[in-house]
């Protein structure tokens, strides 16, 4: 179960976390409840940082900060060195609260609105990675009437689709995102790039997929991207001076996935370092800045839900089900994709499981289910569940259906915690309730 | 097309609803934009009620309130004559700032918590429907403790599950909510609630499913509700006051549904009195007093949500994708369920549609479609979406994934507009972010 050494079982049989009792954790700020281990984000982007400089050099990792945005993540992020990926004008916002340096944060979008992109520029976004031809345009106009140029790249498709333990290899993907490769899309929008004068293109982006395992789908997608860049080198004359490969490195859910320790990520990112030293080298290309974007692996691990035990059904020769009282509201992976997770109970940790349970959310809906088949001891009213490995996409997908407050963030270190986003009231969730002139 | 007589395509080319222009609704209030007809939703309440009143008799409907809950909606279903259900102390609160009586609403969940118990008790709910055997214990426990008596139901699994166009019959359900009837779980659930003190148990609530076609569903569902109010008459010498048979009614999403018109809802309350009128005078019974739960069926059609059509991609030979303004974030049923929606060009109705495409929203994710198969004239940037039928569940299930903001919800009526809940800032997005101590 252990997935990493601040987890582990105390002498009073409880879970703890990052030194904090889980149970008292449950106490004091009540469930459901995300906790978050402030050593394992600072050992990962550790170990992601270091290895880039020793292995390869001249490079930024960016935080995904999809994965969990709100400011104290990109507070940390920042001190611990990195920079960080933002989707939209809320991520964007939050992160510059958060006090990352806008220079250190790279804009992706496949739809970003010009709102968005004005935001950016006069943020002074480090770099914005464009993602359709009508986008280069807009933005080289906006850059041009604000007498500015802005550093770009283009989000584009290298044919290699990466899953948890295969890929394929696409001609033509189905995607909203980016631009082909192979049909000749990538070369028209790179054409448009450089003859616009408001944007400076540095480079191409990929992304291959998520939760991925299999190293090879890495550097498979750097020897592709380096083929393209020396394509582009002899067809347009044009270098390009940096690369991003994105991110999608798999973690822990459930006894299906790989256990790596924190150190085992820096595998990805040397498998990555040398493949790509390797091709430009072979290619005859200058080596560029690179660009790393995990998000899932940085603080999915890192963050697990805390949880108390309400009703208990048992239904003969069907199923148990313990209902708790959160839900799809705060955890909607299993809901939306199937995803799996580990489930223990916090409180009685070296109790043998005896039975398997479903855990049901407290929302009126069917399939409302947090988790499925975990094998726990037999569970009463009042036992704290811990699932684990849910730091990645829960809170930031979280919702208010049924009215359901979102719990609060903590973060944990030493035995210390304290908020990193306070949970909500039903005041909260009525904001913006209106007084309708029509009513 | 048309759903119904408030959607219409003006002379202008230009979808209107509810007697506004939807293009002028755009540009007043921005897009994503979800917009709720008043009328439609007077109208059908106005069915719902004066048919269960002329076919029946006693009984009440209750809005489900789940499908879409703010302030204005229970104020508004409040005027017209109508209870609600509400399923969290999120939705009690925002019903009883809206307005409504507490005795008008009734109060179910698979995994009410205590604080949610003590709320209803203390606010005067009229019916609290208890799901748990714990549940009845400790809400008798309350009750007694407040020298009160709540008057309650229990939800129970009939056997019959009702899908779109076919129902099952089942033994013993998988279910997370409810007593089953077939093995005897809810005969112990009701000798115990008969026995608590400080509850007065009135009658049974079931639930056959979701987006129901079927009318015999909810007739056999009557049959067998009624079959067991006549075992435990029998058997207890218990005879319940009231009966309560959820919701479920199906509406028009595509084409591969049923069109009814308004007044075509009436025949489900028709089919369900007439049944239950038959079933208790063939079986002797008393007339219980009827609650019905429609929400889908009371929100769904009435609400659209307006988007502006961003980023254009044709991959030739796969697909086309249009992006919007919107996304998961605000539409998350199609990502949930793979649910299907028509699409018109709100700007241009008269133009032929020539072209497939899928609807793209702007989240980071390949997942996030709003609606796939979507036949509209050639689109380009600026064009304004409508997506019909998005009432339910979808401003409900809201989140802020990528920390996009939740649109503003307008109401229309006679051409007049005004905000049911205000669309969030990003000062709103990061209200609860706070400032850690530990970073």
């Amino acid at each position: 179960m252990n997935t990493r050494d601040t987890l582990k079982t105390g002498k009073n049989g409880h879970l703890f976390i990052g030194g904090a009792d889980c149970v008292e954790l449950a106490e004091k700020y009540s469930t459901p409840l995300y906790v978050y281990d402030k050593k394992y984000i600072e050992d990962i982007c550790g170990v992601y940082r270091d290895t880039l400089e020793k292995e390869y050099g001249e490079g930024r990792v960016l935080y995904a900060s999809k994965a969990f945005s709100c400011k104290g993540i990109y507070k940390l992020i920042d001190k611990l060195g990195l920079g960080a990926d933002v989707v939209s004008g809320g991520e964007l916002y939050t992160a510059l609260e958060g006090g990352i340096s806008a220079q250190k944060l790279v804009m992706h979008g496949n739809n970003k609105t010009d709102a968005e992109l004005k935001f950016a520029v006069e943020s002074g976004v480090g770099v914005i990675v464009c993602d359709a031809y009508s986008e280069i345009e807009r933005l080289s106009a906006l850059c041009e009437s604000k007498d500015t140029v802005q550093k770009i790249m283009l989000r584009v498709n290298p044919g290699v689709e990466a899953h948890t333990h295969h890929f394929v290899q696409t001609a033509t993907p189905d995607s909203k995102f980016g631009f082909s490769m192979m049909n000749g899309d990538a070369v028209r929008a790179i054409e448009l790039a450089l003859s616009s004068k408001g944007v400076r293109l540095i480079g191409l982006h990929c992304h291959i997929g998520s939760q991925i395992f299999e190293k090879e789908s890495f550097a498979l997608a750097a020897e592709k991207m380096t083929d393209f860049y020396k394509k582009i080198k002899d067809e347009l004359g044009y270098e390009f001076e940096a690369l991003n490969l994105g991110g999608g490195f798999g973690i822990y859910y459930t006894d299906d996935d790989k256990k790596l320790s924190v150190e085992g990520y820096a595998d990805y990112i040397r498998v990555i370092a040398q493949t790509l030293k390797k091709c430009i080298l072979k290619k005859g290309l200058k080596k560029p800045f690179l660009f790393l974007e995990p998000g899932r692996s940085i603080v999915g691990e890192a963050g697990i839900t805390l949880y108390t035990v309400g009703n208990i059904k048992n239904i003969i020769g069907i199923k148990n089900y313990a209902a708790v009282d959160g839900g799809m509201f705060e955890s909607p992976r299993h809901a939306l994709y199937g995803s799996r997770y580990t489930v223990v109970a916090a409180n009685r940790m070296n109790d043998k499981a005896t039975e398997r349970y479903s855990i049901a959310g407290k929302c009126c809906e069917s399939g409302d289910i947090i988790a499925e088949d975990c094998f726990l001891p037999e569970l009463k009213r009042g036992d704290i569940l811990a699932v684990l490995s849910t730091g990645a996409y829960n809170y930031s997908m979280a919702s208010n259906y049924n009215r359901n407050a979102v719990p609060p963030v903590i973060l944990v270190e030493n035995g210390e915690s304290d908020y990193l986003v306070k949970g909500q009231t039903y005041e909260d969730i009525a904001r913006g309730d209106a007084d309708c002139k029509l009513l």
